[in-house]
């Protein structure tokens, strides 16, 4: 038996089903290990040793690649003097000043722990601000993992999202009706930087539709919430919206924040500084000076060598050598959304039969991606890693053909 | 200028107000620092180089002292291999079998990042099972900082808290007109192990209400909650209702868990195993390795070391010595709640106004703790740590009546 299937029976007796969340293996296709011992660069090792190109970045946390030196020496250089201590470190106001810097958006920052704690927070904030309830959201966007917005509805009231009211990703209309139907009680419209759900092909946003929803907030008075969980820091630093120029009032920021390490943030404009000072939100350890150190390694360190761009060097190289291959073997796929999170396809494929088949057979070619949620690039993936991934997912379309035919 | 009021001063231009939560030194009283700079056992030393001998241990999460060997080393192995990565590592499954061997009531274990996250999953888990809404919470028990549950209602919707009903610490009666007065509807009940809300004397649970709010959640088909993130690991390793004899279908954990590192977990019954399963809760740090190698290596220290009996007869030194010194400098005082979490208030002293004075002025004699919070004892505090907070305290017994008079 394999360590893996070992560690999975021991975990179904101490663990509800053995795992759950965004990394249950059970959700992402036969063959998926449950666990891993390591990471280095843009590889991961699975509990039986095999490694793999990861192409997941641990769903986005992973933006520098695994054990990066700078973050890792400032963790252990934060760790050897004091962590979680009776109030912040210096490094809460140096992480703080670097983001202001970094973000054209920010006047200020809070910090937290969860992607969920950054999007729950930010609407705090909407509301304190406006004395609003209602929130429009759009339908089948993911914004965390708290009653209010869990993908399932189990262990959830209907009274926990009774403030929520929906529109289309890039409809304007449709947002203007959700605003029109919440008659002036809108506290927030919260959007994601492009459509991500998953299942589904991504989509970019719409530039009129960006503008249209920052008019529309403006209008309304209410605050404009990019939850920038899954984009942040991959697609622009400065926010995921800066090169579309339209500026939220209010940004989450998580994942790929501290390259794993765990710390969120909201971002905020003067107008809301004084709401924020009136919530009440914090934690345990939202204070932790190793995490801000992290973060603000990761944040120094991707604006030095140019991260974004990396990035996007790897995810253009992978996309066309995704697409030659798909070609040459007779398929034909859709690649969706940025370079650096993208997604892949196949035409006809509603089922995900195909994709879940080719995902399967990256990963026993050494390439972990995913059948049906967004993949994620990271500064650590070289021309050779890419090329070293190609090789694997090349494999897979022939294996594809071979069991599938050409489409 | 001390480094503490420049950091302050950079801070308020940052962060709304410079500083929010519990760590906020403004909520203290005078002459708290806001920042802290590093730990060592039952030490601070903050950012001017002020060392204090200290009493709240982070507001928890400091159960063994700062910086200790056997969990740093457990970290540092951890951040060594891998800790963000696209599965857990083993150390998922050691640490939940440990803990299902540790606490008798627990057939399961599910971890999280925030004693927040272990709160809210809980409901879901006990909504799940029931298919019900409400839960009857004490009024005035703090359960975290998500908008069902947070002190300050600012920011937050009625929507939000409309599944709670409410009724009043050790008083059964007030939890069966609960319970009636939802009408079949009851989810849960939660309850901490002892009454620590904030600015008032703790009380103890009275056993038999303990017992009742058992039998009246089997009579009524609901779960038992034990908020136990603030008194977990600090009470009893086997939870904190164990010496009671009174076992919750849920447990949640957090704080001390992991001597300061970022884990929370909710402990649960066979019976709720499949519930469990049907929620969506998840994050993106949830599975890192490396504070579950902390909270694995806390968890076996304590166990080891007779942590628990190591906090009690600390605190009870200090309860005994300041019970002798309020008597010499003639105050009358309570000391309430378990001597590893103790609080101290001033007969008569219902503005706190003795209370703030008394605290600043350990503070200045070199002893950390909180006019208006409990603190916290750890397992570093020797008796020689004790003796020297003692003499701070003295001296501020004597300033205090310096001030303010006998009693």
């Amino acid at each position: 038996m394999s360590i893996d299937a070992t560690l999975r029976e021991r975990a179904a007796r101490v663990v509800p089903g053995g795992m759950y969340g965004h990394l249950n293996a059970a959700l992402h296709g036969p063959g998926y290990p449950q666990f891993f011992v390591g990471g280095r660069g843009c590889r991961q090792i699975d509990a039986d040793g095999r490694e793999y190109v990861d192409l997941m970045c641990s769903w986005g946390p992973v933006v520098l690649g695994h054990r990066h030196p700078a973050v890792e020496a400032a963790v252990a250089a934060s760790l050897a003097t004091g962590d979680c201590l009776n109030g912040p470190g210096p490094v809460y106001v140096e992480l703080a000043e670097l983001m202001v810097e970094t973000v054209p958006q920010a006047d200020w920052v809070m910090f937290s722990k969860n992607g969920t704690d950054a999007t729950t927070q930010a609407l705090m904030v909407a509301r304190a601000a406006t004395g609003r309830t209602k929130v429009l959201v759009a339908h089948g966007s993911y914004h965390g993992a708290d009653p209010w917005c869990t993908p399932s509805p189990s262990g959830t009231t209907p009274n926990e999202r009774a403030d929520l009211v929906e529109y289309v990703y890039n409809d304007l209309a449709s947002a203007h009706e959700a605003a029109a139907g919440a008659e002036g009680d809108v506290a927030a419209i919260i959007v994601t930087p492009f459509k991500h759900d998953s299942f589904e092909d991504q989509e970019l946003a719409d530039p009129a539709f960006a503008l249209g929803l920052r008019a529309l907030a403006d209008r309304i008075g209410a605050a404009l919430v990019i939850d920038d969980v899954r984009g942040g820091w991959r697609l622009d630093l400065g926010g995921s919206w800066e090169p579309l120029g339209v500026r939220p009032d209010l940004y989450a920021f998580s994942k790929a924040m501290a390259n794993g390490h765990p710390i969120a943030a909201v971002t905020g404009v003067d107008a809301l500084r004084g709401p924020a000072q009136t919530i009440y939100s914090t934690g345990s350890f939202w204070f932790n000076a190793a995490p801000m150190a992290a973060a603000k390694a990761t944040i120094e360190t991707l604006r030095d060598i140019g991260g974004v761009a990396l990035m996007e060097r790897a995810g253009v190289r992978l996309r066309e050598g995704l697409a030659a291959q798909a070609a040459s073997h007779g398929f034909t796929v859709s690649q969706t959304g940025p370079a650096q999170i993208p997604w892949l396809s196949f035409e006809g494929d509603a089922t995900l039969e195909k994709g879940v088949f080719w995902a399967s057979a990256c990963l026993q070619e050494g390439v972990y991606l995913h059948p049906w949620h967004n993949w994620f690039l990271s500064a650590a993936h070289t021309d050779a890693d890419i090329d070293r991934a190609l090789q694997g997912t090349d494999a897979a379309f022939a294996r594809l053909r071979a069991e599938f035919g050409a489409d």
